[in-house]
């Protein structure tokens, strides 16, 4: 039996409901082998984010490097890029290694509020890695950054949709978890929509980003 | 039901092989809540270190503290501390927060051979950590440096045991795997030995730290 691989390229949430903490667990729980290339460390819990540290560029690709070289990727998931210098060595990377398939997650802030992105490093994010994504996932708010457009009805996610994937994603999930009313998230192909509803959840602690 | 939560303050091994990752897996398999302080990150795979970045020790404590103030831990794990300074404000933490139980994994160097924690720092690991432990879980090269002497074989990890258990580990288990023959763990209770005997596994591509 072969054991899929796949590469976390994300931040660290210390408190484990997010970065890679959350997509190691999420890995596990699909029998995934999970690797990972850490962009920035986070001291967070429920209530928020209380300290980042960056990584620098280079060593973030040397992670990637070694994890790729030798142990072998079938899969990459990214999550918080944290800045414009990052974002652009992990679309050489991805280029590089032919990385493939990519689920990007566009992280930008956290679910307590805090800025996970640098506003300036959007239009990178838009520039190198959108049109390297075989699916782009944001939320309400991203899709809103990415498009420049209020995002906050279903028609407007179909909209969002349909140009984030004219700029290169190949499918496009809009995440509808902040909808006012019922959650429903939008999958466009390039081809036809697909809307996901799903109950509301009881409230539960949650955290980390969104 | 609760769902326990442990912490693990250790490195990043981006292999997926060791460190928090392994860590967060192991928990992950065992129903248990993984949170993570990371004291440095390493760019690792199956071949070797080839690169390590130490995080700041103030960023270290930070990320202990906003899990243990907002989410709680009911265990904590240490593995990679890298050196004297990280040493010696994690061992603050676990008295200040009272952080019980604490298992520490005295990592020293990494299976590739790469030194993961810095000659110099061992005598703080065994001044300010070796004290708080609960379990402490040296291999044979670990329990020899702790304690100057050669361990090798079944006798000398016994008195090796009992000189960590004078030192103030409560429990002391020292593992195996490096003997000759079959891999025998050694526990020291503080009254009673008691020896783990397992069959080795067939050779797979193991990595990460010992």
């Amino acid at each position: 039996m072969t054991i899929p691989r796949a590469l976390t390229i994300a931040g660290s949430d210390s408190g484990g409901g997010a970065g890679i903490q959350a997509d190691l667990k999420t890995f596990a729980a699909f029998g995934v082998f999970g690797m990972t290339a850490l962009t920035a460390l986070t001291a967070q819990n429920t209530t928020g984010v209380y300290g980042v540290v960056e990584i620098a560029p280079a060593f973030v690709a040397q992670q990637i490097d070694v994890v790729v070289t030798d142990i072998g990727v079938d899969a990459v998931k990214t999550g918080m890029l944290a800045n414009a210098a990052i974002i652009e060595i992990v679309a050489a990377k991805v280029k590089e290694h032919s990385l493939q398939p990519l689920v990007l997650d566009p992280v930008m802030i956290a679910k307590s509020g805090a800025p996970l992105l640098k506003p300036e490093a959007v239009d990178a994010l838009k520039t190198h890695l959108l049109p390297l994504a075989t699916v782009l996932t944001p939320n309400l708010h991203e899709a809103s950054a990415l498009t420049g457009r209020d995002v906050t009805d279903l028609e407007q996610m179909r909209d969002a949709a349909r140009a984030l994937h004219d700029w290169g994603a190949q499918n496009v999930v809009i995440k509808g978890g902040h909808l006012a009313g019922a959650a429903v998230d939008v999958l466009f192909d390039g081809e036809d929509f697909t809307e996901f509803r799903s109950e509301r959840l009881p409230n539960p602690a949650t955290h980390g980003t969104g």
